[in-house]
């Protein structure tokens, strides 16, 4: 079933404990379209600039799943740039320069052909940018919209500098993915599972709350399942993993078509698994070196380990 | 099958967001027993003062679980006392007030009748006083001591000052039970899976790490299982939760006579099960008013919703 995703296009450099790499790819619509590839066909919409290298369009168009007729490369403009360095601890991070260049212009066209998308994804951007592209999709009589799962990522600065419009926002989405930080903030609550419940009012069916190392917690139907983290001992670099997280769980989706509660939480672990290898190298490098059986075979032993 | 615990008596006074609680039963050994008594008889040994008020020493005494012929009551000592208060963020803590009294005296004395004892578990004391109290159970010519399972916790001042004594107590544990912040400070690793399966390489058997409100993690033969917390909400006082997990597990260990590795799962499951009610209302509260039942009752939620 068609998958939209909406985000950035950047490049990236980044330093890690173990190592650095200048002007790699990246940007959230880029990480989510690669996870979201093993599971169902992408449609992928973002702007970049004129200087954006041609090898990270190439790179795009050669996966057969994505669909990338969507990207614009924007005349005069440049491509949004993001440097950032991980500590020791590989939780923290600081960035160290950020050009949002096309990203503060205006945001991008959703073409006629990709309106109808039934499972759509509107990656972290201001969320008065994420209503547009929300109203540029097919509406329906019988719904504000004719999709059939519409999810969200947000972050710390529009969760307290834009709390009323992420509201609104949250009122017409079907799902919120959000870190534990970000969680907090929205709620003011220090307790992740009261706070997760809290934020699942307001959107139709699940929130996920990301912890990073810890693991994540889904919120449906007045439930919490709790998600760990696969028990990576080699990271190299953690750029990406969370819009790897959310792109194999929407991809996943999207594939099966089931939005029951045991099929969500089946793609929260498909979610994990596939940020995991992301985490093994820099970039998009490994997972653009895997296949979907290898994330098979890493699921199939996640499901033992947390079997009791 | 006999379980034998060294720790603590001790008479708290706790403040948390919801409340505030003077002079109230507490100690590691006291939190051990209760939580270990659903699944065993438990062996109880420790030291108080004569200021020990009489009710404590009842609670245990009416818990026929519970052996307390070997707490002595000293003579011209005075009980350990501790008073600690909670943030909003119940993860973070001050110790107001602390009084090690009679535990800064010599240890106490394993029972000639309890020496014998299959499973045993030191809570956090000096490394020093973990190895007198090992030396003081019968040993065989066979192993370095007759017991089936000898396990340890310990806590970050001895991680850094005793290392040395800590290393060489490792050595002569079969598992080992630390929080996330001491796993770090032991090995100085801040992956928290590379530094359990670091100290894992010490111990015979298993190594688990606490991660409070995010579970826990428990390392056995090179494998790595994550254990997520039980979604608690309603939170009253953490305190005592790391000793109801240890508690929990060991008696449940102790009850089924099997360590292979899903049983070791499932016993760190009972753990983690058993410890979410202690935290439901101050002091051993809440442990005093469950039953078995209960526990089994969440235990098989807790399967339900890890269950992918």
């Amino acid at each position: 079933m068609s998958l939209l995703v909406t985000g950035s296009l950047g490049i990236d450099t980044v330093e890690t404990p173990a190592g650095k790499v200048e002007n790699v790819m990246g940007g959230s619509g880029v990480y989510f379209a690669f996870a979201a590839s093993f599971f169902t066909p992408v449609r992928l919409v973002g702007v970049v600039g004129e200087d954006c290298p041609d090898e990270f369009l190439y790179i795009l168009k050669e996966n057969p799943n994505i669909d990338t007729s969507g990207i614009e490369v924007r005349k005069g403009a440049k491509t949004f740039r993001w440097h950032g360095k991980y500590h020791d601890d590989l939780n923290q991070r600081d960035t160290i320069a950020v050009d949002l260049n096309v990203l503060a212009e205006s945001g991008p066209n959703i073409p006629e052909k990709f309106r109808d998308s039934q499972f759509v994804f509107l990656a972290n951007t201001h969320p008065e940018l994420q209503l547009g592209l929300l109203s540029q999709l097919n509406s329906s009589t019988a719904a504000p919209h004719s999709s059939k799962l519409i999810v969200a990522d947000t972050m710390d600065l529009w969760t307290s500098t834009q709390r009323e419009k992420l509201m609104t926002l949250l009122e017409r989405l079907d799902g919120l993915v959000l870190n534990d930080a970000e969680a907090r903030l929205l709620t003011e609550e220090s307790n992740l599972v009261f706070a997760g419940k809290q934020i699942a009012q307001h959107v139709q069916r699940f929130v996920i709350i990301k912890k990073g190392e810890h693991g994540s917690l889904l919120f449906v139907d007045d439930e919490v399942f709790p998600i760990p983290a696969w028990p990576a001992v080699d990271i190299i670099d953690p750029t990406g993993a969370g819009d790897s997280f959310a792109g194999a769980m929407m991809g996943y989706l999207a594939q099966t078509e089931n939005l029951d509660t045991d099929n969500l939480k089946k793609a929260a672990a498909y979610g994990t698994v596939t940020a995991s290898f992301t985490l093994e190298d820099f970039s998009l490098n490994r997972l653009r070196q895997i296949t979907r059986e290898q994330i098979d075979e890493r699921m199939k032993r996640f499901e033992q380990i947390l079997q009791i």
